[in-house]
């Protein structure tokens, strides 16, 4: 009920205290100025031992329009992904699987002390010291900040799917607008290095950022002898390693306690900063239709690290043939990827031109820019999807139904805008009772009951 | 006098707590290297049922190196400018007339319950509720923020001649600079449309946003027939209609109560914000010089939904002959438009160079870029003028006269600096007595009385 | 100590409260996009009466990546910078010499009362009220906001040295990212007009910003005749005396109050700000390793005007052969400027190619890009150098040592990520005892011993 409130009570924070925020920049010129909008599956796919990362080209003209890029992480059982990090703020959407992760926030101390593996010498050994391991399952959404370092291991025999957006026109990135992965360790090409346009390619790329730096440096930084030090740089293994490496026998990682979603104490600092929070199915949703569907979404009040990072989040499930209604993104871009199912989506410009007319199907991400009027029906028995968006408070203005735009404007303003007789205005503004989803009309119901 | 601090006061709010801000990007190469400005009418007018909107052409460099859009509307009496909303933060300055405006905040409630339209029978029928109607009058300035629905009525037999400003570069606009009217209602371009340098035009363009939905999203939406959705899709009406109709009989709303200019009280959420206040000439000013003129600005301090929107503006009154003191914009960029008469007005750029020098007549603006010089002198007996400004707490640096630069140099910083000796140094630095705004010379008053 | 956990403890701030900050935006494709970095000394001098001005091209892509401008400005014994403002905010440190500066706040009130020179009767005369005067000593960080005046003056025999960064994509500059220096006084060029690439050059060019006003405008202004309005406008003087002029005799001027830098009390508002710094050597340093060197940084919690600004600044030590270690700059750019001796630095991006790999020498400037690695071994008795870094609580990730990256991640991460065995692993999370700064090897230390 409170979080509903904070769905539709969008940009309440006007009076009540200053906000930091970090929206986007947008230079190119017209690269917002669509004919039309096009669904998009990754175009690339990077073979690793354990895994594969997919992307999307961060150079379609849809993406550069919202600021963003796209990835996608499969992960097979006892699969590691080796730490890395970006140059702008990004979330990941847990898909399928479960796991652990873990964030190394610059500064921060060591936490976690955990026995060395295997000691039965408990007393005798040294601890290991490390930062917090989280737990994560499917429905999560991570928040990584800029500049924090990554990893992610799936312990599971179900492989885990983790889609990843980064705002690369996010504020925090202080560097040009495209998408950057540091990886730390391996000898493989960072994902997005591809769709960089530049004029040569350098020999020795390809690798991780301690292959840049030369011996005599890191044996010194470390201590270590030269032997270490190749493995460092990622020397001694093959470029087919890639990034996401097959533990053998598994990680062996001190369990992290169970983390309690409720938990709403206040975190002091960024090291004690909770970075994700689950809006999968399994939970009560925000806004519950039973007869459409329902959303949840993650924004800054559920998760205060996302104002940090500019970003929130929404997911939706939506029933065959219930509709959500024509709405508009007030104050964010949104990246809608389809997780099951299919629905027909009508996106409209500024002009009135309907820029998409199609089936946002399975896999597939479609970008809705700020303040487009976009509308979807389901053509699945669920269809689920979740949608990215570039502000830490994403608000929606819906334009039908209860609350809508339609129904808060003077009876008299609607007959004249629209030409209607005060009785048909009055039908146009109340006669749709329900919120963002409405059921499937009861012709459809029919059908589907008789067949 | 509380008033007159806040204005030279310039940005005092540093130490005393975070201020959000939305300042603009502006991305261009050399967009604000200027030869010369150019003060400007507009270039096109669209002519509607009810009145005209007439626009500046946004492509100009000046308004490219301010990033704003510029556009003025005349209503005649009973004219309704139906619903739209925008992609940037939006300044209305009323120039002439009073009427009514409504803004629909999405997710706020419709909190204005009122009879229906000749019902006698009160207690029987179904009230109409929606969101809260604003009264208006000359010398308003009203804050739209992006992505709120805003329509203007007008009641009077005066016609509304309104001037507003969209400043497209605001961090709020995460889409391209472009200025975009989403149209909630009709069969007419939106009034920027023109100006997109686009490749090839669509068949369907110029319509409303609900005219990109097909009709059967928008019947099962809004749970009407056919024929309604014709009409809000703006099918059955001529596209000469245009984005302002006619209201026969007049609007049949419930008179808002009285507005008080001087309510203080802190506003909960933006729900309940105050939108709008006035600046004109019936008010008293902050700054006032009987000999000179007078000067009112509306800031985040006067009206706090401002602070969300980045923007400003002042209100100013020179007298024949009498000058504003050369001076510069410290934090924000300044968009002058003459209300009434005309003034001798020079800018000058960082090089030196004066770029601007000649009379801003009435009806014309002029973009003068942040940290450029400018000075004017009244070429009428009274020069009104509005200046919008991107900045929600613009301030102002005098070079001359009181409290001004040139006062709160040492003064042997100044004879050094000018190569001066400390007597004329002093004069320099104190002969003007006055801050802001300078009476005529004694000489000119002089021939003014025997003329 | 405190310091200490401020320099880490990146961005702390997250929960504790909004904070109000001023990114870049960049804008332009692949700016960012090295082949190599290149170290660079000023491309450009320019000779005055009393010293010169040398400036560093703003269009080299390493700075246009950065969105920032330096300069380097010299001023011999009795040396008057004279005023001048600037379109983003500014970090100024002093390489050498002492003296007085001034800033103007506009709206600020002149606090500042002294005699006038040279008066034995103090009653009689009328003292000069001016702003505040500031002193300054080798080692200071001042901060200039955009559009806040800033005169600087050396009264001592040694030359006064100081490097000046401008933060040109700051959002507080709201016009393109062109540095632009507004002289308020004599007869030449601004330091980057030289750098403008434009069509045309105007006739009048290079001279200060009363020179744009006719003379009309000034007397009637300033109250004064048209002699002083000559100087005002730099008329009679030659072009060749430049920014700085050489006082005669001395500046006159009542010698201001001790700072004291231990002074933490609150500023009520930005007239009363503290400017300035000390971040040389002669104080105790935030981090210090008798072996190795020290760091000491300026960032908002010290100096908060810095948060108003979005820069920081940090000054650093290292002995010979000893190494900061693998780093990366979270949250900002970084420009390395070489004070004493020469260090060999290796800066490494995204892809893991090694962009830079030379000695920084003595009086180069070396941009660091957001998120690069970046490592330094001092080639020098001590290495000395200032940072400037564009935000105003720059942090640095560390990837080797004592709480870096790698002593953060699990041990057995550490051991898969690099395909080390589990002893190797702990070696390389914990063999460098050190943080930030590692003495010289032993083999090194030997060797110099021998020799």
């Amino acid at each position: 009920m409170a979080k509903l409130l904070a769905l539709s009570l969008c940009f309440s924070f006007l009076v009540l205290g200053a906000t930091s925020f970090s929206f986007r920049h947008q230079a190119e010129e017209n690269v917002c100025q669509f004919q039309r909008l096009i669904a998009q599956r990754p175009d690339n796919r990077l073979e690793s031992e354990g895994g594969f990362i997919e992307t999307w080209n961060p150079n379609n003209q849809d993406f550069q329009c919202a600021g963003v890029a796209l990835s996608r992480l499969v992960l097979r059982r006892n699969a590691l992904r080796r730490p890395f990090y970006s140059n702008a703020p990004q979330e990941i959407f847990i898909q399928q699987g479960s796991g652990y992760f873990g964030l190394i926030f610059p500064g921060c101390p060591g936490t976690f002390e955990e026995p060395i593996e295997g000691s039965q010498e408990f007393q005798q050994r040294p601890q290991d010291t490390h930062q917090k391991v989280y737990t994560f399952r499917d429905g999560d959404i991570i928040a990584v900040p800029h500049g924090v370092a990554f990893w992610i291991y799936n312990d599971q025999d179900t492989h885990v799917v983790a889609v990843s957006l980064i705002h690369t026109t996010s504020l925090h990135n202080q560097l040009d607008h495209f998408p950057r992965r540091f990886n730390l360790a391996g000898n493989q090409e960072q994902e997005f290095l591809r769709y960089q346009q530049r004029s040569g390619r350098q020999e020795n790329e390809g690798s991780n950022i301690f292959s840049g730096f030369s011996e005599e440096f890191l044996s010194h930084s470390f201590q270590v002898n030269q032997d270490i030090v190749r493995n460092l740089r990622g020397e001694s293994e093959p470029e087919e390693q890639g990034a996401i490496v097959t533990v053998k026998g598994g990680l062996s990682i001190l369990s992290p306690p169970e983390r309690k979603d409720n938990d709403n104490s206040i975190e002091e600092t960024i090291c004690t900063a909770r970075v994700s929070m689950n809006i999968g199915k399994s939970l009560p949703a925000d806004i519950i239709n039973p007869q459409a569907g329902s959303l949840r979404t993650a924004n800054e009040l559920d998760l205060p690290i996302l104002n940090h990072l500019g970003l929130s989040a929404e997911y939706g499930s939506i029933h065959r043939d219930a509709m959500f209604v024509p709405h508009y993104n007030l104050n964010a871009n949104s990246i809608i990827y389809a997780l099951q199912g299919g629905a027909h989506i009508q996106v409209v410009d500024c002009n009135g031109n309907r820029v998409f007319d199609e089936e946002l199907q399975e896999g597939h991400a479609l970008v809705v820019p700020q303040n487009f009027a976009v509308a979807a029906k389901s053509q699945s028995e669920h269809f689920l999807y979740v949608a990215f968006k570039t502000n830490s408070r994403a608000s929606i203005a819906n334009l039908a139904g209860r609350n809508s735009f339609m129904s808060n404007l003077p009876e008299d303003v609607v007959a004249n805008s629209y030409g209607l007789q005060r009785e048909q205005a009055r039908q146009l503004k109340n006669n749709n009772p329900w919120k963002f989803l409405v059921p499937p009309q009861e012709s459809e119901m029919m059908i589907r009951t008789v067949a």
